[in-house]
């Protein structure tokens, strides 16, 4: 009755000439983080984030999105702001905002704690499913880039916190006297792909696409091609952000782990054909900027090169 | 772009002759028994049960579920008898298990303990939507039996456990010698009425359905009819299950608060037509019986008779 999900970003449903397209999740622990710099906000977004850049791997256009807010006892003005990034992420991704659950429950979350998950539900043509079938090796790796952590690593970005000395509230180093504190620069919304990613869509010749969610690189690209074939990253082809680099300074992190949890600065990477590629590069400049980071090769995997 | 959603119990989204109908929920501190009495494996009954209980209120017939799974440490025999759970609920509703997300959350629930997510989508063609606004007095409601407390309602019934004396592997007071501990009782599975409701809908004449969750008959009944209508309960038209008497004796709590916070063994109400109301009355005998519980009224609100 199902059609197997594909790299298990989004499950999909066959739904007459379409797939329903469905994805869940969290944001993780990056909500301690919420907790500790009183940003509430914007956790909202990451929450839509994380299920919409989802479904928007196999070429789905969400259509409504749900909530579920849990909470030892309900803060009205901190649940309002939490609604309001949902809101906000909603109208990024373009979809309805259908419904959503605020439940109390006495002792389960400390005082001022809560969790949160969401739920998105896209659609996409059974004809124009992507679905990373036809990555051959030569194909192009474009990466669009990152606004930062987004929400996966978290756990690991505590414990590096911790060991840091520096607080939330410090301001994060090395960032040229440009003001910017480690916990704004940590809470930094993820980015909602779905348009940029639709409208490269729509232009032709994308085969496969991955979410970089925990597991970066290494987990998430070799889940959207076929056995045989590997993906070659040229690591020197984008600017890692400052907030990588402090995080892997601070931590005493080697490489491999820290490509192994984090985006490093790139979300959300598309498998396209080089003719596709030539194209995309030469019209998403500036402020929707991409970035040629890699070739898909024989092999199995990712090397970075 | 949204069709308003009837009475609140699940979110229409219009698309092509149908609407596609989503709900979500969670179990509530249900849970606290879970962990309590260690018995994990149909608390994913009552988690299903909650989002389609709601779909199916509009006519929707569901297609598929996930879940979010939260807890500090991942136990994975524990999350094991929870996906057991989901499992049979979702083929108790004859819909997919379509994804799932398992998240760990260091530092966000206590040892052994977790937080439960539900999504449900169904669909029903737009002409065939139960919307509650042919509803007319003289309208016969039809009472669906509960298992017991199902999955609200579980804040008092922990406070009045711990007035009661009792624990939860005492004998439940009153059941004339027959093995039933309070844990049991309390933890009976919420029943899944989407089959016998969708049986009910394709043979013609119900008009509204409410799903009996927190707040009761009282404040869930009024939610499918019109403005200008009320609804009549006949309180002695079915037997009040034995779980609920106890609550209300243990806990001194008057008649009124019981209606306004327990199903009181009904679970699911449909508004139908008189003549309707007689067939299905003869149809559903013995293990699948079903009740005339009371009738739409010129008014406002549930009055108890």
């Amino acid at each position: 009755k199902m059609a197997p999900g594909i790299g298990g970003f989004g499950g999909l449903y066959p739904w007459g000439d379409d797939y329903l397209v469905a994805g869940t999740d969290g944001v993780g622990t990056k909500l301690k983080l919420a907790f500790e710099t009183g940003i509430h906000d914007t956790i909202g977004i990451d929450l839509v984030a994380m299920s919409v850049n989802d479904i928007v791997t196999s070429g789905a256009r969400p259509l409504f999105f749900l909530d579920y807010f849990a909470t030892s006892r309900l803060d009205v003005d901190l649940a309002e702001k939490v609604i309001k990034g949902i809101v906000d992420g909603c109208q990024q991704s373009d979809c309805v905002l259908l419904g959503g659950e605020t439940a109390e429950m006495p002792d389960f979350y400390a005082e001022g704690e809560y969790d949160l998950s969401g739920f998105a539900v896209g659609a996409v043509k059974k004809d124009a499913v992507i679905d990373g079938k036809n990555i051959v090796a030569g194909d192009a790796l474009i990466g669009l880039p990152s606004s930062g952590v987004h929400s996966n690593g978290f756990s690991l970005v505590r414990r590096v916190l911790a060991k840091s000395g520096l607080s939330l509230h410090d301001q994060l180093p090395g960032n040229n006297g440009k003001p910017l504190t480690v916990g704004e620069a940590l809470m930094a919304p993820t980015v909602i792909y779905v348009k940029q990613v639709l409208d490269i869509i729509s232009k032709g010749g994308v085969k496969g696409i991955a979410h970089i969610t925990g597991g970066g690189f290494t987990d998430n690209i070799p889940r959207v091609f076929p056995s045989g074939l590997g993906a070659k990253i040229f690591t020197n082809s984008w600017e890692v952000p400052l907030v990588f680099k402090w995080i892997q300074e601070a931590g005493g992190i080697d490489d491999s782990e820290m490509r192994r949890t984090f985006n490093m600065g790139i979300g959300m990477v598309l498998v396209v054909s080089p003719e596709a590629a030539t194209r995309i590069l030469a019209e998403h400049q500036g402020s929707n900027s991409t970035y040629k980071i890699g070739e898909i090769i024989a092999g199995e995997g990712v090397v970075y090169a």
